[in-house]
């Protein structure tokens, strides 16, 4: 592993998870708010926008490796692929990242903002929330979601796909795979909880939406907002641990 | 060929079938279960979900090739690709990993099964059904469809893109093809079965919605059970002894 | 080039045409006739459902350089790439191919053609008719959409992605460009003709339509017949002669 | 650098961009106006749409490297990438080559732009128009989509994977991210002003529809056209001077 620059280290995280978020709640707006070109536009049209936000956002980060996710940050941490303060410093990146790329994207979309009548819609652009709310079940949903991702970039990793800490690495061909992970698990579990399966991507966007003067907001929901930082934390942990057995590499 | 590990060869079958049937169960829990964020999310989700948890199964399952699939299997063994242990380690792995897949689907949307009032939609995320009933035509039709499928992983294999029984030569390059054969399939062949094109990705789902404690459960259907099994056999194995033929090969 | 087996060529173009017609009518199947899965599943899933048709029709017919459709042979003859005596030996293949695509097409739909009321929904599904009949704006139509996808073929062998007449060239990442152009072509020119854009495409399956039993069919609208053999065969011979001075390779 | 010839680099950007057009405005014409197949086909369809049409413009355009846009134009010109006479040239050709895709796309859906009702559908077919109108708000969104195109075809461009100004080296490698990127952008940004995010795309067809002669059409809005000229002109130049720091090139 090269010496790490840490303050591009930051940069590179901060600048992919923000055009991640950027780009991810811009597709809920996109469907959501009221008077948009894209509203009613359905389901798969908010897995495709998040998985091409993943897929824009991993272009943008190669210096750092494109973790834009502390789940996935604590899996690397895990597996021993980056240090502590590479996991903290990636974090803090994302989690700032995440705010900036929400408030982006109230600017871009801030008079459908305006005109929108429905509270929850606004506040769904920015954080996900439970279809049917049993914090038990919902923090399940995003486990379960989590360890099918982060145990995907395992398997990339393994095959050498990835490269981690070091610049230069990630190209096209990795970030097209990652982008349909993230589409397939919207499309196949996201129907519970809408896919936070990232803490950064939950909490960024939901501190924007505490912090901006956002015409008719209601609730944070800050009530929900442990189980989409925890849930997928556990998740990515569990990958962790399991791929080396599950991948057959720790025979 | 290198020498098999049969228990990483097992494990390997097992973990890939496992995140398919998560994956592709889960894509029709959020298209047709009550109050999920999906719902009605339309027949393309489903065919682009099926695909993508193709993808994400293939990408898990390095070490065996990523079968997932005992008309594949079937095929293979039939052209000397896999031996008949191989055959039988994967199947049974498939046919296991399938189960799991399914329970933990339903751990996954656990609410949604209890608030949907169809038992009928409940199956329908484990296991298919036909549109029109009528054995012989549904058999006609997973014959055809599998066929396509196994024929498009031997028109891969002579292109010399997949690895059989060998680790670590299935990269993200050969998981997108196969996901698009899939997609594919779903779309133009999934009208009159649901596309099984799978034994293991039936019965198994079958087996663990008789099993489990499922609220409102209905019946498993298990007379319709055999034609999802048999039918994407007859079609692997046609497959296979074509295939030389069709390919240009055999000459 | 490498001396050509014609029986082998001719195999090659029937098997990849016959998968291209049957998944291609299948997915106009699911989605126009009765009581299918996908009924109803939108124009969007039809452009990906023919692009994934080309997908697999590649993949299989390596062997050919799979030519498929008699718009890109003519292209490739003006071209000097395929001799006189292979266009004839592959149209002829992509005819014969066509036919027996739509009739495996129309086995595994078959309960869903005889409980279809509509006979212009079953022969939509075999060939395609205008929106708004008018055989000049129609022929043009045809003839703009099928330079775009001979064009684009001509852009790729500029490239060296193609092989032509050898082979073991044609591998899953020149199926996938050929693919994702047809579902463009699809999507931005399929609204006034249902876009043949492959005189086999049309002709074939329309031969099918005449010739089998099917139930309550209605007329072959042979009419139209001469407007998707003709316009393609146009739009290709002009994308031959104009593809060297656009792609600035006449210089 | 290579020398260039400058008539093939204004050949390549107009064949290339009217490609995108002639695409780009059919899927909006086959997704809106009357009659057409694709009629009400949705957002999603829309931004595929376009997306192909960026992929197919790429691949016809290898020789000048694909710029088809001032926006990126004007980047890679501050980037020292390509010199002012490039610019000019390529700014030119893709205008030209807008009017000209426009032109072929009203000849191809003809008997559906006489037969729509609405005037406003007729230009929406040609060009952009905000979904609320506000000049400021619009301009934003305008610079912020067209910021993140820029740069993420300049991180493409810092792995090596575009060749600006020199023949041969834009392959389908290339093509296809690109592509995707404009899907996502689309699906994510495009709600308030239907993404023009290059200024050849918007008023190469406004202009086309203020010289055609086409049926009942209204205004061609020339009061909102400086908004998808300027705002990514801006975006375009604020991603090139940002790109260097934010991809942690400029240290």
């Amino acid at each position: 592993m090269q010496e790490v620059n840490l303050g591009l280290y930051f940069l590179s995280e901060l600048v992919g998870t923000g055009l991640l978020i950027l780009l991810g709640c811009g597709v809920v707006a996109n469907v959501v708010l009221a008077k948009t070109k894209g509203n009613g536009g359905g389901t798969l049209m908010v897995n495709w926008g998040w998985g091409l936000a993943v897929f824009i956002g991993v272009l943008a980060s190669a210096y750092s490796g494109a973790i834009l996710n502390p789940a996935v940050g604590v899996g690397l941490l895990i597996a021993g692929k980056i240090s502590a303060v590479q996991f903290f410093v990636a974090a803090g990146a994302e989690l700032l990242g995440a705010i900036l790329g929400a408030i982006l994207c109230w600017i871009a979309y801030r008079q459908h903002f305006d005109e929108e009548p429905e509270a929850a819609n606004k506040l769904g652009v920015f954080s996900t929330g439970p279809a049917i709310r049993s914090y038990g079940w919902n923090f399940m949903t995003e486990v379960i979601g989590t360890f099918v991702l982060v145990f995907a970039v395992f398997a990339f990793a393994d095959q050498g796909d990835i490269n981690v800490g070091v610049p230069g690495g990630l190209g096209p061909l990795t970030a097209l795979p990652v982008a349909l992970v993230v589409v397939g698990i919207g499309a196949s579990l996201g129907g519970p909880t809408g896919y936070a399966i990232n803490p950064a991507r939950d909490l960024g966007p939901r501190i924007a939406h505490a912090l901006l003067p956002i015409k008719g907001k209601g609730s944070s929901d800050w009530g929900y907002a442990w189980v989409p930082v925890l849930g997928p934390l556990v998740g990515g942990a569990i990958a962790a641990f399991a791929s080396p057995v599950l991948l057959g590499l720790a025979a």
